[in-house]
């Protein structure tokens, strides 16, 4: 099984680390990293097609190798599967990134859009983020999140995930043993607390901050948010058909109307 | 019924000077223009947090008001209805694109996600492409899709979507008395045919495009794709949540078969 991994962090995040060295305890797994030299986050399903992307060899901090892009981490998994990598792969794992991707965060997180890439290109994908709010980086263990993502890496790898599905993993900040199991949920809603931040520049000139405090969720049974308040740990299958079907029947006149038939 | 206009182009392409100068002849209809000042194409859902944004008043090509940001599309929503501007908006319109947004594209598009920040702030969105493949900018002829733009905006002012709700609208570029109808569909299957196109530089040094024909689409009967092929206008209702619901049911076993429950 041949493993891409890669992240929105940029290359040097301890998050890309652990869960390298996770995936790599997988008998006969080969792990290939390629990951953006910078901090992607929050950036979406992005492409790159206005200007060339260079790719360049690192070395993670245990020593191994990986490699780096100036590209997205959607141009990343494109990059790699176009051929970049010589090795046909079969599963790209994105993470682990350091804050929730919980609700309608999957729509911006680069974590997530990684995995939609893969998707894209018929390779099963799992995004994993750890759950536990937004601590800072340095008390940050992803121990539990990198245990967690190497045995669904397997799980996937043996069963398979349906075509256009990816899986969204998310996991309590607790140590293993204190995870309250894993349950399969769906996406539950965000409540975003941004605030429109006006300020003004040495020469008189106003600037804004997209700012506010971080997102909350409501933690509803079923929903990722639900899980995560529980300690468990949330698996969220995601689709890449966004058409709203329930929404055709209240569309039904629309047409005739509009075209005054 | 106040209007805001965004799109991914900038805030001088003619697709956008068309869809504002149609919306303007809404009775009663106030519009404001609130669009990045560069060409975001294919970048997704994006916020910027690590920068301040700036905004200033620029002018369209007849002369009326806009403002311009250096935010992505997706900021330019945020910005607008999070009080730059004064008076609270009813409906965002994003376009018109002068492309084909289609199948998976809606995932990478600027246009179409600029109206998913729209609908998370719980505002009605619409998303107006140009359905004609890849025609050079000066033969694009934008009139047909702006006033079937106008009558959207229109039917969804006095009915309202469902929350989470935004409409893809993608007009044939052809004659408004050439259209051959309205379609309420589901996205299709888009084909994407992107290579890795690797170049040396004066350097010797190797870079890459992700490169390769514009996309393909399967043109199934009732999916976007297939309407276009038709002549006909294709209007797609997106929802927000991507949970895959279908799913569920083979992944129930794995919670417990990874945490040997």
């Amino acid at each position: 099984m041949h493993i891409l991994v890669t992240n929105d962090d940029g290359v040097t995040a301890p998050g890309l680390l652990a869960l390298a060295l996770a995936l790599r305890q997988i008998p006969g797994a080969d792990i290939s990293v390629l990951a953006p030299h910078k901090n992607w986050s929050a950036t979406g399903h992005s492409k790159t097609m206005h200007r060339p992307l260079r790719v360049w060899k690192v070395r993670l901090e245990d020593g191994s190798q990986a490699l780096a892009s100036d590209g997205s981490p959607s141009d990343c998994v494109a990059l790699a599967l176009l051929g970049l990598l010589e090795k046909p792969v079969d599963l790209v794992v994105s993470g682990i990134n350091p804050h929730p991707n919980l609700g309608h965060d999957v729509t911006y997180s680069g974590t997530v859009t990684a995995a939609m890439e893969a998707v894209i290109f018929g390779v099963p994908a799992i995004a994993v983020s750890l759950g536990g709010g937004y601590a800072p980086q340095e008390i940050l263990d992803y121990r539990a999140a990198a245990e967690i993502a190497r045995r669904v890496a397997l799980w996937v790898g043996k069963r398979g995930l349906p075509r256009e599905i990816l899986l969204n993993v998310n996991v309590p900040h607790v140590p293993m043993e204190a995870l309250k199991g894993v349950e399969i949920t769906r996406l539950g809603r965000r409540v975003y607390r941004d605030q429109l931040v006006r300020r003004e520049d040495p020469w008189g000139r106003t600037y804004y901050w997209l700012g506010g405090e971080a997102p909350t969720g409501v933690p509803e049974d079923g929903t990722d948010i639900g899980a995560l308040a529980r300690g468990v740990v949330s698996v969220t299958p995601l689709q890449m058909d966004m058409t709203a079907h329930d929404a055709f029947a209240g569309l039904k006149g629309l047409g005739a109307e509009i075209m005054g038939g």
